[in-house]
């Protein structure tokens, strides 16, 4: 009994000066999106499982926590990520040619946490944008996922690029069966340089390929790793690849001159839904990324039409802890008599109705109030005057 | 796979109309509840079944969809109703003297729906005051509760309102056996009088008792039965029980003059939990409450500290489906050609800080625009004018 209060691991309560600041924080995106002509939506938070994990692999299925409806008798998931949910609507429920953008805020929950002390339950925020390929589009969202993360007076950001087309180009030519490149998978994944050296000289035969390999690897740091990556092969996908590489990194910098671009061409995330450009925004000092997205271009194929995408999401409670948290001032309080005189209530609901905050002093104890109180003058009328 | 896009049954998606209708709605009631000096609390949306079931009875357990918590090894419960965790807050994580005001806006989960066609993923919007044992508390509540269906304009409201403290006392002299209760609180609940009827005389000694707790079944009505219940018992519980109804009454009849009341003094609605007044709110044609609540004392004290309790909540989908649905004014879109000139893109900047909704016309194809576009004028400065 004593422990009744205990919230599992990585599942957070919010007391109301920081419930208040995400309130805040949320309304402030989803304006935001608005003005940029994304449309609100409100996914629902459990779906059957088939339609919540469709193409996006065995992570999010490991992450999703599963029930047996009892009304079908199927699998249900609670939703860990929004985005497939847009991606459904997209394609089924909103039917549009051209151009569609959605944008989202939401609990999702995560059987296990993505990292130590990672929440359990994010509140993803994000917008997505639909039916665009050309690289105008990525241009678009992550221009919106900066200008988010500046409007919470977040600076300092670092911006980590990356496309999964230039590996997916190189590897197709390397005639690798499936374990065999998801050991390669892994090997990229976790930077093991000296071990990828030594797997790709023995398992892949061509050496050209091999070199390529290797050498993406290593293909991390400034704008001049683009340049580098010209000379890896002349696929057409590697060098258009590049090609939006380069216009992303010149807009940012125009329109972003204070935020740091970082490349990495062996950056996986998200490999096995994502299919061109991947970015995330870091800040220094924070382990994980404030902010990620990507290219996911087919996925509503699943639900019957496939349409290119792109989109980014970010955690409401992550951006929360690393903005600026304007404590808000505290409102006027009015501490209101307990009297059922119709007057009294009369002025009450005046005074609220102009935005004063009203509280009735059930228990003539409100502790420390040192503000305005209702009293009656020496008419017998109620006003507002200063504490007494 | 032609079924990937189905939901569940009971289970709703938002597109953009009514998000953003609800979205609106939702910022409107926690925004006045704000005014009411209500603060705003975001419990998780995932506890151990042993703090999110406490107190609340087997309907609130079999609502509640359960899974294994990998990390513990525990039971974790997705909440199906947030009053319970606002009372978890109040005794354990915001230990206040006196009057404490919270209030709350998330998803809640249902295993099963409460009825035919309702939502097993309601929205939760509600307002819980705790520390206050005296009837102005619920008056409070029932206050705000009214004028939260007046600001969305839903008129013709009738306030249901009961007792569960005048059933009990009754029960209390009965001396029945756990069983035999539960028969009786059944056949109260499905309003069957002919079988209370013979029920009570075969099954309860004391035949005063016994009529007592059969006109009980038949006192619902206008303010005349509170009158008519003075006559059932000298009881000082069931004397205290009217005395509050009728300063609620008097108090809702003076300040709401639109409202009607009905009395129903043997609704045992949340009986396992609820310790004092009863109430909800409905209009014609709906035949479930658009808003309800009640007195809920002491369940803090499952988690070290027992509090008087009133509060009341409603699913913002069924505010939304029965509220004045303003429809918002389509916003003054502007479409911005696709262009990479900064100069284009500091006007857009400038645009949407100042409120307006600009969207990149990116495959030149938005389709039936009619608005303001951004074009280059005769100087070669970009300028939003009239759709061409």
């Amino acid at each position: 009994m004593a422990e009744r209060w205990q919230l599992p691991d990585g599942i957070e309560e919010l007391l109301p000066e920081q419930a208040g600041q995400l309130e805040g924080v949320r309304r402030q995106l989803l304006d935001l999106y608005a003005r940029w002509g994304y449309q609100f939506v409100m996914p629902p938070l459990l779906e059957f499982t088939e339609s919540l994990l469709v193409g996006l692999g065995e992570d999010l299925d490991l992450q999703t926590f599963k029930v047996i409806d009892q009304h079908s008798g199927r699998m249900l998931g609670v939703r860990a990520d929004i985005t497939p949910q847009t991606a459904r609507i997209d394609a089924h429920s909103m039917i549009a040619e051209g151009a569609q953008r959605l944008c989202y805020a939401g609990s999702v929950l995560r059987a296990k946490p993505a990292g130590i002390k990672a929440s359990r339950a994010p509140i993803q925020v994000g917008a997505e944008l639909y039916g665009i390929s050309d690289v105008a589009a990525d241009v678009e969202v992550i221009s919106l996922m900066l200008t988010s993360l500046s409007a919470l007076g977040i600076a300092d950001v670092t911006l980590d690029l990356g496309h999964v087309g230039i590996y997916r180009a190189l590897v197709a030519g390397a005639q690798l069966d499936n374990q065999a490149q998801q050991h390669l998978f892994e090997l990229l994944q976790n930077k093991s340089h000296s071990e990828l050296e030594s797997w790709l000289s023995e398992s892949v035969k061509d050496t050209d390929i091999a070199t390529q390999l290797k050498t993406l690897a290593g293909l991390n740091g400034g704008v001049q790793v683009l340049a580098q990556a010209r000379e890896l092969s002349d696929s057409a996908e590697v060098q258009q690849a590049l090609d939006d590489l380069e216009t992303l990194a010149n807009l940012v910098q125009q329109r972003f001159p204070g935020t740091n671009l970082y490349f990495d061409l062996s950056e996986l995330r998200g490999y096995k839904y994502h299919t061109g450009l991947v970015f995330a925004a870091y800040v220094p000092g924070v382990g994980r990324a404030l902010a990620n997205g990507g290219r996911y271009n087919d996925i509503g194929a699943a639900f019957g039409r496939a349409r290119p995408a792109t989109g980014f999401n970010a955690d409401l409670k992550i951006l929360l802890s690393i903005g600026e948290t304007t404590k808000a001032d505290a409102p006027n309080v009015v501490l209101a008599p307990l009297s059922n005189d119709p007057q009294l209530w009369q002025l009450v609901c005046e005074l609220r109705a102009a935005g004063t905050t009203v509280i009735n002093d059930l228990d003539a104890s409100e502790n420390g109030h040192s503000g305005p109180v209702i009293a009656k003058d020496e008419n017998e009328q109620w006003r507002v005057v200063p504490s007494p």
